[in-house]
Formats: structure tokens, sequence, C-alpha cells
């Protein structure tokens, strides 16, 4: 069994580290899956493994995992792998993937009429989450500022459920003029703001009626650039009960604004 | 300046190693807040101070809020700062809070008519998101189990953006009867589960009519206990385009839940 410094280990080399991550991950173009059904679903979109590690006690029950993954398989004691990743792989398994380049913003937007694009939107989990929300709902779409944090970290992989495979995306490589794509092919550009003077979304898909739409989501912090409000063509609001809470957490502001665009008139 | 190992720096002890943490809140009754906005609301719903911890650098941009916290003010280094609590304090300001105890389950139901109620949710960003949107969406109430995630825990608070100081909520003592307190009070308790032999949310609140309604969601792995499914009048379901996605996020499917919950009929 190999050792926590074992060199064919070192994709799996301390996960809790982001930026540490961050440049392994870039520099090798690889990224994590953890868990059975995370991996499976990884396979299941056609990304290629580069390997599979699991640890002793799980591996019975994880054989199947072994068999269906095309690359070398490492297993190793618990105690290794926690040494390894830095933390308790309960779920006894973790792959590492190859990335592909991304489809072009054209591609994912051909046929789309429901699109999701996030301007800086740097918690992974947030990304992960909205992902998952984009990909239940049935969304066509998934758009990225240049700035907005990556679909494939760990953690966004995790909490999505491994829907950030399932869920056609790209990124905008030009932050400035990168709305333009959307508006060209007609979409009606919906900036999600929780500000007062902003129009209640039911009101706003009522009025636009059957153009293809895009909702807008800021980041954490601050939320839409100025720049992005101004380029949208209205700002749209959830209606908020006021109670000392200004906002609503992106992921909950995401879920219900998509849940808002594929609900039907009368339910069911 | 104090330095790392003084003693009344003692509540501010590595805010990241969630076991230690639980024990020290514990044992001596007390939360974390972070930043200016968050504490002041703290404060503002009547929460009494231990103490304040600021950074050197922040100090002249706070000096506002060390005025109004009525509890030993300590200002240390960005390096202190960050050896103590074990992480980059760059809002520049934390607290430490009294606990009180926490309102009865009657009490909280008293008037109340929309009611969110969580099973085993566990992951600290979802109960602080969770309870973000009910707070931001108007809900009466939140109940939560005997194992329900705290909400006073320092990254629920931070999610939430202290709405959890704002929300009305209690917790049941009893796992296995706590529901009647619900039903004797005439609610209808609705189970979120994404099973497809569930009824569509949206139908089943226009069945129920104007009863006072219970929202239950479960935990992140599992869902809703068996126990807890049978308990309730019905399950409900957020209709899933299906798209290899099975279930969202928990905070989603509690954002969309209380939205449709408060949505007037017709939009706006
Ligand atoms: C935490 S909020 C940012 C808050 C920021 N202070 C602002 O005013 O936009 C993050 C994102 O969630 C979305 N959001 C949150 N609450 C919303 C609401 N009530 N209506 C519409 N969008 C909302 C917006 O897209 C926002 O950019
Ligand atoms: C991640 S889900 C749990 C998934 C679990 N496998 C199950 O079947 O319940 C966590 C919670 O979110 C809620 N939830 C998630 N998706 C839902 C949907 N489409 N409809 C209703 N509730 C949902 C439920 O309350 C669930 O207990």
């Amino acid at each position: 069994m190999p050792d926590p410094g074992d060199a064919r280990l070192a994709d799996y080399f301390r996960l809790r580290d982001v930026n540490l991550r961050k440049s392994i991950e870039t520099e090798h173009g690889l990224f994590m899956a953890e868990g059975e059904k995370v991996i499976r679903r990884a396979l299941h979109a056609g990304y290629s493994p580069r390997s599979l590690l699991l640890t002793r006690r799980r591996l019975e029950a994880l054989s199947g995992l072994a068999a269906a993954v095309d690359a070398p398989v490492y297993v190793v004691d618990d105690a290794v792998a926690e040494q390894l990743t830095g933390f308790d792989v309960h779920r006894g398994a973790l792959a590492s993937f190859h990335r592909r380049p991304l489809p072009a913003v054209e591609e994912v937007l051909r046929g789309a009429r429901r699109v999701v694009v996030l301007e800086d939107v740097l918690d992974h989990t947030n990304v992960g989450a909205i992902f998952r929300s984009a990909a239940g709902l049935g969304l066509d779409a998934v758009l990225l500022a240049p700035r907005c944090a990556d679909p494939l970290y760990r953690r966004s992989v995790k909490v999505s459920m491994g829907a950030v495979f399932a869920q056609p995306y790209s990124r905008l490589d030009d932050w400035y003029g990168g709305l333009e794509a959307l508006r060209e092919r007609g979409f009606q550009l919906l900036a999600l703001t929780p500000g007062a003077a902003a129009e209640p979304l039911p009101d706003a898909l009522a009025r636009i009626g059957s153009a293809p739409v895009a909702l807008m989501f800021g980041s954490e912090g601050d939320g839409l650039s100025s720049h992005w409000l101004e380029q949208a063509d209205s700002g749209v609001r959830i209606p908020m009960a006021g109670r000392e809470v200004d906002s609503l957490n992106v992921t909950a502001a995401a879920a219900i604004a998509c849940y808002e665009l594929v609900r039907p008139p009368t339910g069911g």
C-alpha cells in the first residue's frame, strides 16, 4: 500500500488548502470528486479519470466502483488517507479527473431560453448549490463572469452532488462586454437585486411573456456591480418581509428565482 | 495590548475548531458574532455582550461600535487576532455574547400561522441560510428537532447575517412526539420530500386553503426520518426537471417552499 509521501498520490494532497489546491488543479488540469455517487456521475458525464483512491475499510463495498474506473486504483488505510488529504475520508472514495475545455458561450446558448448568469459569486458552496438548483429545476445553461468561483472545485462539486457535470455551462472571458452575447440572442436580462426600487420578479416575468430570460446574480458581499446593473434590461427583486433582513443568501435567491421562472402559472 | 495567551481573550480561542468551540460555548453559555453589522444586530436584539475584540488596523473605523458595546473592548494587532482565532479577522471586529434561554415552543407558536420545522439539518451554513430566508420572507417561527445544528454557532450567525437574532425560534425537546405541539394548534404538517409520490407543493397549498402550515425539512444526507414522514399530514415536493439531480440542497428547497407559502396568488 502506498504511503502519504508516494508521488502517485500527489493529486490527493491537502484537499483543504484552497490556495494550494487551486494551483495544483490549474497546473495539472484536474479536479476532485468525492463519494461513489458523485464519482459515478462524473464518469457518466464522460470525464476521464486520472486515478481513484479507496480506503481499505470501504474497499469491499466500493469494489464495483473500482471496476468501473479505467485508471489506477490506490487502496490506503484510513490514517494514510487522512494524513494525505487533511480530512477523514469517511465516504471511502476520492477520484481525480482530467478537466476538459469548457464549451464556447455560443455553444451553451444554442437553443437555450432560460439561463442563470453569476457575476462574482466567490463561495464554492454557493456555486455548487446554485448549479444543483439550475440543473434540478431544468434551466438550460449557466454562464459565469471571469471572476466567479470554479464549479469544479471540490467543495462546489460536493455541494452540487455532481450537478456541475450535468448542467451545461461556460465562462465569459470579457466581464465588461460579455453580456452582449445574451442580448444579441434576444434574451431579457434580469438583474436580481434586493433594492426596493426593483420590480417584483413575478411581475417582470408576466410582463416579459415568452422571450428568453437570463437571471443575473451578484456576489455575496456587494451584489451585482453597477456596470452589470446598468447592462440589465430591468432590476428585479424577490419581495421580502423587511424584518431586519436586507437580502437573501445568493443560493436562496437563485433557487427562488429559478423556481419562479419555471413555475407553471397555476401550480402543479 | 493583550497577547494571544491572555485569559481575557479565552472566548476568542480557535474559532475554527468546531468540537472545541461547541464545548467552550456550551460551558460558558456564549456565542460569537463577526463584523459590525451582525454585532449591531445582536445588540439590537437585546443580547448582552461579554466583550468585543477589535483589530488595531480597523480601530478608527469601528470606534462607534466600541462606544455602543457595554463590555470590555480588547484591541489587538492583526497577527495576534489571527493567532488567537485561527483565521484572518479581516472585518476587524468579533464579539462574544451571553446566550439566553430559548423561549418555550408554545410561546413561539402563539399567533403563528407559517412555520418552518427543521429535523436533523446538521450543517451550520444551511441552518444560517434557512433562518435568513425564513426571516427575510416573513415566516412566523422556526422549530428545531433536538439534533438540528445550533443557529447561534458562529458560522450559522454569519451566513444568516444576524437573522438568527430577529427570527423567533425554539427547540423541541422530544423528537418522537414533539410535532404534536403543532397538530394541537391546527397546523397542517407538510413534509418536504423530493420523492415522486409526493404532491406538488403549490397543489397542496391550494388544497389546504387558510389553515396554518408547518413546512418540515430533513437532513442533508437522508432527508426526513420515516417517523416524521409518517407524522406529517402530507408529503409534498418541489417539482424537479429530473436531469440526474434527485434533490435540491436543503437551503434551496427551504427558500423555494417558504417563498411559495408567502407568495401572493397572482404575483407582485
Ligand atoms: C447577499 S446578496 C448581496 C446583497 C447586496 N448588499 C445587494 O444589495 O445586492 C447576493 C445576491 O443575491 C441576490 N439576492 C439576494 N436577495 C435578493 C432579493 N430579495 N431579490 C433579488 N435578488 C436577491 C442578488 O442577486 C444579490 O446580488
Ligand atoms: C438534500 S435533501 C435530502 C435528500 C434525501 N435523499 C431525500 O430523499 O429526502 C434535504 C432536504 O431538502 C428538502 N428537499 C430537497 N429537494 C426537495 C424537493 N425537490 N422537494 C421537496 N423537498 C426537497 C427535503 O426536506 C430534504 O429532506
